[in-house]
């Protein structure tokens, strides 16, 4: 079976998960037990947030937190901070943030929705146009998970709060940390990340804060996390999302290039009379979403299954949506018919040449194979 | 060396981790995925709620969540159902649910806190007295932390529904489930447990619900365990959860009686004059907390971790208190001197009669050794 189904979630690193194996075999105490091995845990996991914090952001001017999943770092974010006055999102949001602004907006919270442009980055001048004077609190996502398509997210907070510096910045950055070559300018304040994306396993991850930003905990209880996430610290989760980033922070940039080789090989493979290309190339190389012409993507999905190949049609993490149709393909201007084909092929640093090429070819059979049952013409 | 600090963490069972471990090295999809083996996932948790269920309570009326921990399961509680009116807990609570308290009152919910008798149950008359008409939710916990008295939860959630049936009535079980024999009567609305405090991963717990109880969500985003918790499911920690928790209940009887005397062999090892005994006969038989007469108890905690054998002094989720005295034993009327010598012994399931010899010979040891080096005459 051939997964290439990697921002739904990766395989776990097998060397991080060894590294940190001890953490369940013998080193299982309590992090904030008072014997030795209680402090030694509080210094192993020290050097965790560290290491992940480092990777992305100037240590001097950030802090990371341990939570229990993306999820939770999207909505402690945004529920501690968009209160008041307006917040503001994009229409490209993982669902993680969506859900959250349609809670907003039932708690009386006037949110706006920044459109995306068809390349699948959003409307920058539009967004900013939505920023005001009572504007507390905006969030956009790095890269999106459906499309690839990458925000500058510095060079947007750097704008926003050239209009308005009161405004508290967040960037969902799930799909971007590990895969693409980045580094936070102090004007983002909060940056959301994920063990599962990158060889780590479910149940973990992290907000990047802004060290002087004041952020009330969402989760009371012990005070772990220095006050801000209680709760007995996944010391294993924690630990092998530390040891499963680093690896991929190594070589980050020659897998970047490679990877972006493979998502060019792979449409290069197709043809392209049958697929419409939503993904950019200027995207993450890690995602590349298409759409079967006068097909449904779930179909394609089902019969790549079958031949060996496993894919997605969007975000594994809104499958009890109500719709149908891709949202986010959708709010890049693609009609209906497009959005319904979609169908999501997305890599991990360890995908191989190998498996680019016999996925292109099982695709093409699964959709030569389609076209003519459903003689499909277009 | 011997761990006898089990209701801070316990060790992983290693049957429990062996048999989950598949869900890491090969079945590491996301439940979400549309493909099958996403759907088969879904079946694999769905089993594991209901068998983490059925343990504790009628299935045709209660449903099981999956969170991230006792704690998160305690703030989804605590901040679904107790926003307006008056809310009532017990001063014996784990911070967990005391700190949510402290939140509430900084929110405006007016507090009332029940206190403890003298065993370290709550006093359910002076509880019951605090509940009138505007009473929306009261938190009572099963089995304390602290000192392993046991609050009948049963009983008190009965009496205070027939005081005002529209109170929300929650409990935190993490030290009772799996470990003492109980089924959750209907008037119960909600229970929090957690894996690591039987076997289980950090990282991993459950908030148990009425089924026609309409709970909130806490995390929001894709909608995962029906709307109730967003977040890319943490499969290997609910399923080993799961596995780790069939054990427990499996021998739970006998491994109530086999600890309970256990716990009584280890206060009759001890010298009755050197030590308060703070833990009733009738408490949880995994906990048995002393205070050593005339030390200070975190002392004592060095000096046997030095000779092999590993305990605690109170709970080991608020290290970060700003009190050096456990709070529960105040709250149970004894003197800060009496609670400057709390110590905490806590067995698991895997406890063996050996090492509670051993353990009971080096605390001993470890009291006699400082009553002399520190002249006490008590």
């Amino acid at each position: 079976m051939i997964y290439l189904d990697n921002a739904a979630t990766t395989k776990p690193n097998e060397r991080a998960m060894a590294r940190a194996e001890n953490f369940i075999t013998e080193r299982y105490f309590n992090p904030s037990a008072k014997y030795r091995e209680g402090y030694a845990l509080q210094g192993e996991l020290k050097s965790a947030r560290s290491s992940l914090l480092s990777a992305v952001a100037d240590a001097t001017a950030f802090e990371c937190v341990f939570t229990s999943c993306g999820t939770e770092s999207d909505n402690q974010a945004i529920f501690s901070f968009a209160r008041r006055g307006n917040a503001i999102t994009t229409a490209g949001e993982h669902s993680a943030v969506s859900a959250c602004f349609a809670e907003l907006k039932q708690r009386g919270v006037e949110c706006r929705i920044a459109p995306l442009q068809k390349d699948g980055r959003v409307d920058v001048e539009k967004l900013l146009s939505l920023v005001d004077e009572k504007t507390s609190f905006v969030s956009v996502m790095h890269v999106n998970n459906e499309t690839g398509a990458i925000n500058d997210i510095n060079g947007i907070a750097k704008r926003i709060k050239a209009k308005n510096p009161r405004v508290i910045v967040h960037s969902d950055g799930v799909q971007a940390y590990g895969k693409i070559p980045f580094k936070l300018a102090k004007e983002v304040d909060l940056y959301s990340v994920s063990a599962h994306k990158l060889g780590g396993l479910k149940g973990v991850g992290a907000l990047i804060k802004r060290k002087s930003l004041v952020l009330p905990p969402y989760i009371y209880g012990g005070g772990q996390e220095r006050g801000l996430r209680s709760g007995t610290e996944n010391v294993f989760g924690s630990m092998s999302f530390a040891y499963a980033a680093e690896e991929k922070f190594a070589t980050l940039r020659q897998d970047y290039e490679r990877i972006k080789g493979y998502r060019e090989a792979f449409w290069s493979a197709l043809n392209p009379e049958h697929f419409d290309r939503i993904s950019a190339e200027e995207g993450s190389p890690y995602i590349l979403t298409l759409s079967a012409k006068g097909l449904r993507g779930e179909i394609v999905l089902h019969m790549a299954e079958d031949k060996g190949l496993l894919i997605g049609t969007g975000s594994a993490c809104s499958s009890n949506a109500k719709t149908r149709y891709n949202k986010v393909v959708l709010a890049m201007g693609y009609s209906e018919q497009v959005a319904d084909g979609a169908i999501r092929i997305s890599f991990s640093a360890d995908t191989t040449a190998e498996e680019v090429e016999a996925a292109a070819a099982i695709l093409t059979d699964v959709v030569n194979e389609l076209r003519t049952r459903m003689n499909v013409k277009e």
